[in-house]
């Protein structure tokens, strides 16, 4: 993860607008943040995972033989229609969530390697 | 994290559509996959997270010393207005992302523990 150009640290003088502004916290310098950039591509991840058949479209694959799972088996868990599940299925696979492979008349997905680690790193907080 | 009621494995038998559904996979019996219950809570968590400038505050207070910040710390190196960034505040804190603490005029806000550990526990495929 970078630093932020303008890292958001500043001491407090005498604050103009008195006691409330002096009483503020002041960040210490050199710590990183997100970048706008960096968090625009991330934001993108997590908005994939921010639906509960996404969630358990992953499951389901995560937890089959070799981590696949053909499209064909996800509709009766789920409840949902074909189009609905394909729909899904999509947005992970444009998010670099889930890999899509063709075989047959069926597409089969599974996921992509480290991608869902390299999320969950992101949430750990700082040491 | 609990096992689906009706876990979606099945064997096939002489397919009925031929061909097309015999290719199919099968997926095995016992695995674990999210209920839809936990997946709606998870994804509202996600939801949270969807969203580059609620990221950046995550990462802001989890730089910050004390891994606190002081609400008016946030919008400068955000570029947002006071308004913007408490309704972004507002949203993590009711998904249990943040806490929230008012000490005289001004509201700090720090990480909730091991939210988002737990988070991140979420997405490591299983073994």
């Amino acid at each position: 993860m970078s630093t932020l150009a303008d890292p958001q640290y500043r001491e407090h003088g005498p604050a103009a607008d008195g006691v409330a502004r002096a009483a503020c916290c002041v960040s210490a310098p050199g710590q990183e943040t997100l970048e706008a950039t960096e968090a625009e591509a991330l934001a993108g991840r997590f908005k994939a995972l921010a639906d509960p058949n996404r969630l358990r479209i992953l499951s389901i694959v995560s937890s089959s033989p070799g981590a696949e799972t053909c499209v064909c088996d996800l509709s009766e868990p789920l409840g949902l229609s074909q189009p609905t599940v394909s729909h899904h299925l999509k947005i992970m696979v444009e998010a670099g969530l889930l890999h899509r492979e063709k075989r047959g008349v069926w597409a089969y997905f599974s996921l992509v390697p480290g991608a869902l680690d390299s999320l969950a790193a992101t949430l750990k907080p700082k040491a």
